[in-house]
């Protein structure tokens, strides 16, 4: 295990310098602040990270240089992505620091975004491997970004919609979360030269790695304390957000009800009768589950330590604690 | 002339069915309609045109149907910054219909453009092509909508700001405008195969083009009615955008303050002021003087009718009425 997180922690400087290089401060300075301001506030770099382990689990051997650029280029896009949600959810702080629109202004968070979104598919453009796989990624990682959108705008619609069934919430976080991760280890896969096979199964992988970190996402967003989670706690409550959380909860009848809760000690009363009625723990199993299905699925590459480590990270994103 | 405008229209005519074939209505329904709401309204397809031109130029006889893809491309980028623009501008009317968020709401909106623009994305990877080429196209579309970025915030911050030169205005229209066209002529360049020297004239070209264009804009926006132009007359003089003509004004030591115009007369006195410092005409002298030097440029490459309606519509789009 500290073998594993040593070599985590060598891949996410690797990586962090890269984006470094990637995105550079020019002119107009201001805008490219704006544009590294979550990057520079951290974040795991789960997306290239899980890459650049698709890559080596079907080729060992192969050059993490050459394809650096395309792990750059999925974390650039989560990055926008979270640029513009910060705006659609009018969220104030992320990561313990002020949201971008929150310091810069609406426009100015709008256009830190989509310089992202340029840079990501510019970067994608320096990956040095056939170009006939990079286009491949190319077409990836644009219908990923397709999803995204559609699950982002899923998700805003869902907003204190009690009609919302766990299907369609499935369907959403595997759009806004999941495909990304898919899209990531795929993209690692192809990149790798992996079989069709492989490439699929890398796919599936990170679906279900994805809807189960995003419901641990949930989890977290409901127990966890502002201090640890760096960003306002119960948020989904109070925004009326539909989680597995809450639609199992209304299924047995608990009603949240559609008020804006502010009280500290009124979230602690939701939070308790969600405990409860077992709607937490009822979505944890889910994300178990989910996760098993998808370690099945890995059966078609061969074993090896670093697909222990992707096994590992897969396990951490969903018991994390923040 | 007729030839040529009918040749103009026969090419508008694939690239609307193209973009309509690349662009299809699926779930979440709205979002899809949202995303081409700007397109259906219409458009002269000039940027996917110029692309196409650009192929023929150093390509006579190349097929078309393999290069649709990237000039769809072009144009849903295109469609994707009208989106966004129209969001910080707080622009109610575009193309005598509702902007998008003002249909649909700013969340929406972001999401409308977040999604033009992965297509715009998708949609070049499908590009029958030498892979080297589409890589290279890539580099070129998503390093223009990085200078897109970079014009449009310049744009912002030029508002209401008296010291902006005239070198600052030409840097930030080329980066706001110019760079896709410019983008898109090289790119149909580079699928035509065409040689360094030939790329990068047509790039040139674009530039001047480009400008030539966003300078024609900003006159027609002063001195157009509604019903002819599709959005609001003098926006840019009501919200105190820098253009060339203001700073040959400003220079002449016309003052039309930093006063929000709202009244038909006040905005007709202005423009006679304007019109009476000759800063129209500056502007259009400019417009006239780049083009000229863009079209010199092109003497890399070999007349042909094709070159020839490439011209006319450079002169149309600095001599247009709307």
């Amino acid at each position: 295990m500290s073998s594993l997180s040593h070599n985590f922690d060598k891949r996410k400087n690797l990586i962090d310098k890269a984006l470094n290089d990637f995105v550079r401060v020019v002119f107009p300075e201001e805008l490219y602040r704006a544009a590294r301001h979550l990057i520079e506030a951290g974040g795991k770099r789960l997306r290239p990270s899980i890459l650049l382990l698709g890559a080596q689990m079907v080729q060992p051997d192969i050059a993490i240089d050459a394809i650096l650029p395309a792990a750059v280029s999925v974390e650039l896009i989560h990055n926008f992505t979270l640029i513009h949600d910060d705006i659609m959810d009018a969220d104030a702080t992320r990561r313990s620091i002020e949201t971008v629109h929150t310091k810069w202004g609406v426009s100015e968070g709008i256009l830190a975004g989509d310089v992202l979104y340029a840079k990501a598919f510019e970067v994608l453009s320096y990956t040095r491997k056939e170009p006939e796989d990079v286009i491949k990624c190319l077409r990836l990682l644009s219908k990923a970004c397709s999803h995204i959108c559609e699950g982002q705008w899923l998700d805003i619609t869902f907003e204190n919609n009690k009609n919302v069934s766990e299907a369609d919430y499935l369907d959403m976080v595997q759009k806004k979360t999941a495909v990304l991760y898919a899209a990531s280890l795929a993209m690692g896969g192809i990149l790798g030269a992996g079989t069709e096979d492989e490439v699929n199964a890398l796919w599936d992988f990170g679906i279900a790695m994805g809807i189960g970190f995003q419901i641990r996402d949930d989890v977290l967003d409901l127990i966890t304390p502002y201090e640890v989670l760096g960003k306002d706690r119960a948020s989904d409550l109070i925004e009326g957000k539909m989680t597995l959380i809450m639609i199992h909860a209304l299924k047995q009848g608990i009603m949240l009800g559609p008020s804006k809760l502010t009280a500290e000690d009124e979230i602690d009363q939701a939070i308790e009768a969600l405990q409860k009625a077992g709607s937490i723990e009822y979505a944890m199993e889910k994300a178990r589950e989910l996760l098993q299905v998808g370690k099945a699925r890995l059966s078609v590459i061969a074993d090896s330590e670093v697909k222990s480590e992707l096994l590992t990270l897969a396990d951490y994103m969903i018991s994390r604690v923040y």
